[in-house]
């Protein structure tokens, strides 16, 4: 309902045990990584190579309750997906974990990322007779690896082979019959940490709030382009064939998608949010009286921002505790509007005051215009909004959903045109030098491709949520039905 | 909760002009077709190329709502499925229809009935790179179709070459972009129809009495090895490659799974049971002073025995009709018991009377036995049980669930020593040579296997219900292993 | 979505020694009770004086399950009731059991039947300061005794002195802290029977059939009038001051709403339907090959009127075994029509046939003909339509849903004219001095005032479903715009 | 889960033009107000006298959705209830708004606050013959102005005439056929205030930040102890009989229950929050690095005390954006505990340093200490605990659920023996003369009963939540019994 980015997906992968439940050690992982995707999630749990599993629309605590988790029984190892569909539709069956049986037995993955190649594959392995269940890259991958399973000695080897095809993010956690697996794309776009539990248990998981929340310690992140393999006896292996590269981690990371008590290869979220705020009120610095921040992703940047300008901070923005739940929709002539539903003002902090607004991006903009409009309606005399990120200008291919350069308003607007859309007195982003530089402590480069333009791996030839649910038939005469076909099947579902 | 034998599955397919609503056409045929699969059920809906679908576990009524319809939208064909699972977990990966992408698009297909070489198929493709989603039989004969569908020149062509790999039972409904079509194995185990709508339509069905129900008129049965081709335009064609036999039709379609409203293979259902009550009164006559049925499939064959008998047939059992809901166990120590609930005799009937209790089958014993003493406890002096088909003594492989001699009371007692366990004053069973003339206007041949442990297709080598579940790996310690671990698997679900 | 007649309710209570579960045994007896009413149900149970109860609309399975019994707990006494509602809407506050407290503590009550001076009643509480929350007279049921309770020396007593202001029908069920109570009106109206289990639990149920799923035996009916009250320590009493009246047991009881295995007042409900349709035979003969009977009321008629007239009877409609389930209904200009999808002709039995076809009772018409057009269109060459009860002429105030004249086919045409309008070849009716006779074992009088409208006790003033839910200030005013207003309201729902 | 304080309720009502639907209206200010009460919630509209209403247990949310809303209709007037249970059970049927019909008509009541004399009024009722359905106090106001109603020329002069009878906490909106009224008690211990639509509907709503989310302009409060009646045309008018005392307004609703963004009685909540913290940095000053809060209400405080203290403010603690839902609970041996399910400490903000944690209550003190270890395990070298409000010391008798000083640990520690179960290196409370004094524009008294043990109203004789669930009967022989019974009841539910 917020014209907001999202991140794709959130993987959790854990050897623990019998003692434990690893069920349940995934699903509170995955209730700690749940601000990763919110349309489906599913947990696969190893019990002796028979791999239980359950996976269905919905959040983490509507899918799963102890009915279902005796049905899925225990195990040694299990691994937990929670995903934001970028490619495929938003159904069930493209939900994750992938379970799915080859010539050695089981296999289980969980995947992050998004592929440049998975056309290019699917296309080849079609080819040769292979049927796909699913449109997301997950089972590409799935593909890959079992091409190579037939003559590769082990699992791990295969999956090294398999990276020597697949392009693109992956942070992947996977299992087979007897281990378990994490592996990082060579770039590392996406997180992927390595922590462990005083049980003994190791856990893989997208970012390390995950580990404070099932009580793990963190152990150090997944290199770009590392395998790690953990074996029935709990021993941890490395393979190392890919790494090399300082990586390329999406620094939107750090300004959005994950949680403020995360740290990312070497670098506090909080801190680097904190930083974007400093840089930016020295980059686009204006006369005012109160900081706010668009809660939660602006709070830490307007902190920043107030501490650098010396500008007090107050809460300006109250957002209800309870939104996250679907909830009836107004309709058009209702007064209600989804952001008055989710936001309100708090007019003791800024009526009659020049406000500086922090927000963490501006994709279309309405949102913006809407909460500019409710600090006017509380009584602020001005709005400067200021925006702890760079304008976006270009699609992101690596694992979230700005797919097209549509519904991107900085492609179409100057800054002041956007400042006036959006009906703020002014209006500031933080530069792409800026944004290379909040996160200080990092160990990586940065994937800023949204901002420039330019990526660190080539983008894919074709792209879009829904690229593998046309009809692959190549006659004219059904290309050129399909493009009339085309507008209706935007809507499709399951 | 009863030891009854299931069907496997039943099937539906339809090709409409866009005016009518092919799903709903399929819900209103699977709604008749019910009585084949409570587990799970599904509708594919084929909209210009793009497969729509829905399935899962639960009652067609359940599963299906008019928030459903609205997803699925509408197209020009359909497939559906009802399913009681007799390969692969009754988990909800393992509902049908499958739909698939292969190298010529997508492709959707609904499946009754068990191959007897799957196992062996399924192992070839897995050293070929083949990965599988599911354990049941479908994704098998998918994968069989894909193969030679990289060289053949239609979909239809695929399948003709496919049928001569795949071994066993099936009748198949399937679509590719453009096609609607219907096969049934060379020995047409399994029953299917076509039918024809005053608007055009045409349409499959496991069972005539589908046809009924949505107003359809019936043309013909497939025939044993037929594929039916129903083409973007409605023109339908016909591949005889795989005909000539006559077929040998599960005998047992005609004694208990079909209903008695539908026609199969030129002879009415109703009228087979009637005679094998006719035939039963001759082979095993008793004096008494009533006839009762058991409900609901043991009624046409009681009527047959009364009226060849000359003795009065009355309603002596009433099964409560909210029977099939789940509902709450009784727990041992509670009074009531499963049969009580569901059947309840009339007095007035029974009470003092010498009865003749005529059932369809004996599987377990177990609720014939509690039938017995329903009637007893009710005031019957005597009760002579007639079973309308002979005594079960062999596996089948053919798309039922007696898996295994295991739970066949009669491979373990004579006839005598049933009546005793059942407290039956009596007991008979029609005749291998009485089925075998019980559908008397039929024009096809019958597989008794069951009766007689003759198959006329050779069993497969491996078999059970969960045989695509263990895993692959062949080290003499993981043999072992999972040796000692097999009991506990056996609980396991999804 | 048939046009059939609906009993009101169906009541149930238990006395139970501790060792049992009172709930679940409630539990089996609604389930076997449900025919009586399909859109709630509910079961209080008593633990040492506090009333834990659950209610809601739905079936009996639907409703219940093992969590909702953990939280009932268990208790020395329970009561239970299934609902098809004819007072108040079908709303979930009025569902019953109505549990309340009262000036002596708790009280809990299910009811059957309907009362004719409800109106009056509360109109006269209400001026004395009362509140009502439902719609049903099961509140006003309630509050008349609590105005005896006040001073009557036992809530048995108060219920006795209330006896002297309800009129009507009423098969009451109650429990206080700590009694169990059951009371049958003067007349008789609606059944109600005493059994007991070899556990020494006493148990009340408005039919035997629920006595025989828990293993009770039949002790007794309860006799018009009486009171029967069981104590804690499961001691007897009765109070006879009511009784005296032969009583007026409705006979449709015996034509429909019963189930066959039950025996009411002295009669089996199998037996009684059977003489329908002997007598029937005797009264309306006609020339024809084959009788069947409409699934599943009018079966035993049929097999009466068969046996009497020495036509062949036989299996001419099956029913869809998972009817009563909600489905989604076929719009206009779908071809499918409810009827279709629950009954189904048999060729076999009909096609070119002389049939005659027997049901229970013609409500409005609209079934019956399409029931008839199913038989020709199957090839039937002659239906002739045998109701096994008179024509009905004139409301029901004493519990089922006839309600108006409105909706009564016989109240506007002629025999021959409604034979014609359902397109039968001819039609006869039971006559009234036929259904008098039915139940011959029966040892109590009948009412058939909906076939004659002549009632044992005079009728309401006021009558009407939703009687109680229009607004009750007298200003000509309000009035006026109640008029205007009252066609919208009619389809208004909770 | 949280040893958290309790607020009862939060109610609305809304007259409006038919062109709105107040329904709807409704639904989006409950959603706003659904802080005040999580266990049920409910809507009731008036359509012409009639009522319509849904309630049941779940958030608001959860229990509507647009099938609901169809079923309720539209009205001109409505009223709704979130609720938290503090009398009676947390049942269904407790479960707001009551919708009754009494003598003149149906009535609906929504009601936030605890009466002090429910228990004499129920008992006199109850012997005038009065039946009661729940166990809340709401009904009991219903009687008390029914049984003015009969007498009384309106409605609101029975309510006026009610409110001599009944004493204590409540805010209640309620609608007759053809009036909206609104009161609060004259002491206004619950908040209640007036807006305005621009489309001239009028609105009443227990907090402020409703208004907003519904776009609704704030007009005023409802005075302590006044009625105000919107007539059928939208007229408003006020009763002001009970009006005179400057009040009593629960202090806490300032301190925690109520939103910051909402302003009660002249003084936004944000404002007083933020002066508790500044006022409690004079009163327990302590030399550290940072100022933490607790989400969420501590951090307005924790701003304050940083302001007036001088050491940085940070966000030390991470909340769960998806806490709320119900989730698996972690049983004993499994490692994650509920509070770290919902916080997590921020490494990077309390790492090395000396940490002020700031929160606005402590209860039993479990889950402050687990906080204060999670910020000593994320590193915290020292953790000083101050607490924005003084030490509970006595029961709250008007809507909390304090009812009982068994729970309150400052009843049995003094504030050095809390400090060390907490783990906390100091621990500081506000005082009651500072607590006295946050609210510094509000134009309301105080009641601080809960910090005191003085009430502004006398306490009720009987209290507890499941006061009225005990038998009333009154010989000493149940009397016994129920005290033996009594341990097991607590545990009992509907």
């Amino acid at each position: 309902m917020f014209d907001s980015l999202h991140e794709e997906c959130g993987v959790f992968g854990v050897w623990e045990p019998q003692t434990a439940n690893v069920a349940k050690t995934t699903y509170f992982a995955l209730y700690a990584l749940q601000h990763r995707g919110q349309e489906s999630c599913g947990i696969a749990v190893n019990n002796d190579g028979l791999m239980h599993y359950h996976r269905d629309l919905g959040l983490v605590p509507d899918v799963f309750n102890e009915a279902r988790f005796e049905k899925l029984g225990n195990g040694t190892m299990a691994i937990g997906h929670v995903r934001y569909s970028t490619t495929g539709q938003s159904a069930r069956h493209n939900a994750q974990p992938l379970v799915i049986r080859h010539v050695k037995g089981p296999m289980a993955l969980a995947h992050n990322g998004n592929l440049v190649n998975a056309m290019e594959l699917r296309e080849k392995y079609e080819l040769e007779g292979a049927i796909f269940h699913t449109t997301n890259d997950t089972e590409t991958i799935a593909y890959t690896i079992t091409k190579h399973r037939i003559t590769a000695p082990s699992i791990e080897r295969a999956l090294e082979a398999a990276m020597y095809d697949i392009k693109g993010a992956y942070s992947l956690v996977m299992m087979s019959a007897t281990k378990l697996i994490a592996a990082r794309d060579p770039e590392g776009f996406r997180p992927l940490c390595i922590g462990r539990r005083s049980n003994g248990a190791i856990v893989f998981a997208s970012e390390s709030c995950a580990l404070d929340t099932i009580g793990a310690e963190f152990v150090r992140d997944v290199d770009p382009g590392e395998i790690v393999i953990v074996r029935e006896n709990g021993k941890m292996e490395s393979i190392r064939t890919h790494c090399g590269s300082k990586g390329h981690l999406c620094v939107f990371e750090f300004v959005y998608f994950a949680r403020p008590d995360s740290h990312i290869d070497g670098c506090s979220v909080q801190r680097a949010r904190y930083n974007a705020g400093a840089i930016l009120a020295k980059e686009c610095p204006v006369d005012a009286d109160v900081v706010i921040g668009c809660p939660d992703s602006g709070l830490e940047a307007a902190m920043g921002y107030a501490r650098e300008s010396g500008i007090p901070y107050a809460v300006g923005l109250i957002k209800n505790r309870y939104v996250g739940r679907t909830f009836i929709k107004p309709t058009q002539n209702e007064r209600e509007d989804a952001v008055k539903i989710k936001l309100n003002a708090v007019k003791n902090t800024v009526a009659g005051k020049r406000v500086i607004l922090v927000d963490d991006s501006i994709v279309r903009g309405t949102t913006s215009g809407k909460i500019v409009k409710l600090l006017r309606d509380a009584g602020a005399k001005e709005v400067h909004m200021r925006v702890s990120s760079p304008p976006f200008i270009s699609e992101c291919f690596f694992g979230t959903d700005i797919d097209s350069k549509d519904n991107l308003i900085a492609c179409k607007m100057s800054v002041e045109e956007i400042a006036e859309y959006i009906g703020a007195d002014s209006l500031g982003y933080l530069s792409v030098e800026g944004v290379n530089h909040i996160a200080d402590t990092a160990r990586c480069g940065f994937c800023n491709g949204c901002f420039t333009g330019n990526y660190p791996v080539d983008p894919p030839k074709t792209s879009g949520k829904n690229r593998f649910e046309l009809p692959l038939s190549q006659s004219p005469k059904a290309m050129k039905k399909r493009e009339m076909a085309k507008n209706e099947r935007e809507n499709n579902d399951e």
